[in-house]
């Protein structure tokens, strides 16, 4: 592709299994992408405790971890020699071109705001997830960075994803659509209805109106917008739905031998299925409207999730994502 | 049970399947029920031609129908003589102790507040679903009476919900949750979080704090609390995952051998599965908060949902649910 090097702080403690899959995702990260360097921020000994070797990682030692718990800004502010903060210091101050993290949050949005900064006629940033449905992928933003918005900040969201679709994902002008309680013009609340309007008077974004629930499974659109609280829950009940189906047709599989000859000759379907809806696999995406690459990955990531979250990282910095938001915003 | 006998109209002209298959949904309630009688209200032509008849069934001729896509409020106050207004009329003047209807979700809240009146101390209505979960149902409420609320609001629907669930549905000290973007303590919006000091305060109810979305599929929680613009999105995305799963499953049995035995073999667990998640079988459930009983069924019912949603009406009125609400506030 190019010559560049891309280095990546990676906050080692943050996440449902950190260290251990996250020191094992940079080592995939490594052997999959010969540009990238990575520097670990985190507990030395425990990283180093986790054997996963690799002559492009660095450890930087931290004292502290921010847990979900905590009150984001506050932890942000105070916990100077957090792995999150670390990493999202290097950022700010160019050592590294971008930094993933899968732990609080609410603590990634903070860091990305205050230490790393906004992106100027940005007010509030988003985070967007790659929502996996039946038909084909749809960006759905915002899914937790902004839990309450104004009609503004979703106009700002239609215009950060719109870039972030077309000129780093690859979709030529993308379907937005906004989601809302009905398709019916008169659906909505206020913020709602008075995004609508905003959104629809700029005539450079493929705007197609409102969206209801049960779409947000096919893949309708290639740009969903919402609030952080709408689209926290949307994803997490799918996520919720999946995982039960999943450990349902395992238990009778397990109880039954009807179920189980139907569940082998049924093999091909339900493995297709499972890695479609694998919400792990896509849950990595760039924070959109700071100023560089802050890649939040699920919280409860493996080593692959990670691996997809550095690619994520890794391309929105190729593209330089957040200098195109700058620029065309 | 008692004597009683109860009257209720039925608008014969809401709904997607409307009006054949609610004709055909009160001869079932009919025959279910000796003690109820139904007065069809809708076009007298186009209901006889339905050719569903029952001794225990009239008809009062109405010209005007109210469509989803009219303003709810203007569309009651001006169509006098609509199917959905005269119902509801019937309400008011003590003509039936209950209506239901199929149609549009807005017209039927605004009639319920409108025309037959909202309790003494309630604010804003809620509309209610049994949302089917993997372990057990969930009363889901509100999914689209109210579409943004103020806590106050949430605090009566818990109070309202409450009283249902308990006197009417018959589940002692129901576990009460609010539906949030993560459970700590530190997540919510403004509104959720006052909602939730107002309703932990109340030592009455059996409240548990916080439910987040991935938890909406198991059933862990028997009331769970939000506004009905997120009830309303979070219940048609499971209604559309599950729909997606079953054509998907089907097409697949249609077009591969391998997956059409496996699907023979299966056969029990997915029968099982859908039985389980037809959502709309517990689609009808009374709007809470009016002085009286009104009945949404869901939109796209057919015979048997219309029967379910008559049953929940007539549930409602023998338990006298109204009143009670009325009396406890």
């Amino acid at each position: 592709m190019n010559a560049q090097k891309i280095t990546l702080a990676l906050d080692a403690m943050g996440g449902d299994h950190a260290p251990l899959e996250i020191c094992k995702g940079a080592v995939l990260a490594c052997n999959k992408f010969e540009d990238i360097e990575i520097i670990l921020t985190g507990d030395e000994n425990k990283i180093k405790a986790c054997n996963q070797i690799h002559p492009r990682i660095k450890i930087i030692h931290t004292t502290e971890i921010i847990s979900p718990d905590e009150h984001p800004a506050n932890a942000i502010r105070t916990k100077k020699n957090s792995s999150l903060r670390v990493a999202m210091e290097m950022v700010r101050t160019g050592e590294a071109q971008g930094c993933v993290s899968a732990g609080s949050t609410g603590a990634i949005v903070a860091g990305g705001v205050l230490v790393v900064g906004r992106i100027k006629g940005i007010d509030r940033p988003a985070l967007g997830v790659m929502l996996p449905t039946f038909e084909k992928h749809s960006f759905l933003l915002d899914v937790g960075a902004t839990v309450r918005c104004k009609p503004e900040n979703l106009l700002q969201f239609a215009l950060m994803s719109n870039i972030y679709i077309h000129k780093v994902i690859g979709i030529e002008n993308p379907v937005i659509k906004l989601l809302s309680n009905g398709t019916e013009e008169i659906k909505g609340d206020e913020t709602v209805l008075a995004a609508k309007d905003l959104i629809s008077a700029r005539n450079n974004l493929n705007f197609q109106g409102y969206i209801e629930g049960n779409e947000l499974a096919w893949g309708r659109s290639d740009i969903i917008i919402c609030d952080g609280f709408n689209g926290n829950i949307a994803l997490k009940f799918g996520e919720g739905i999946m995982q039960g189906l999943k450990s349902l047709i395992t238990n009778e599989m397990k109880n039954s031998l009807m179920a189980k000859i139907g569940g082998a000759f049924l093999y091909p379907v339900v493995k297709k299925l499972w890695a479609r809806f694998n919400y792990e696999k896509y849950g990595g995406t760039p924070l959109l409207g700071v100023k560089g690459c802050v890649t939040k990955a699920h919280g409860r990531s493996k080593a692959p999730a990670v691996l997809s979250a550095i690619s994520a990282a890794r391309k929105f910095i190729l593209e330089d994502g957040a200098g195109l938001i700058s620029s065309e915003i």
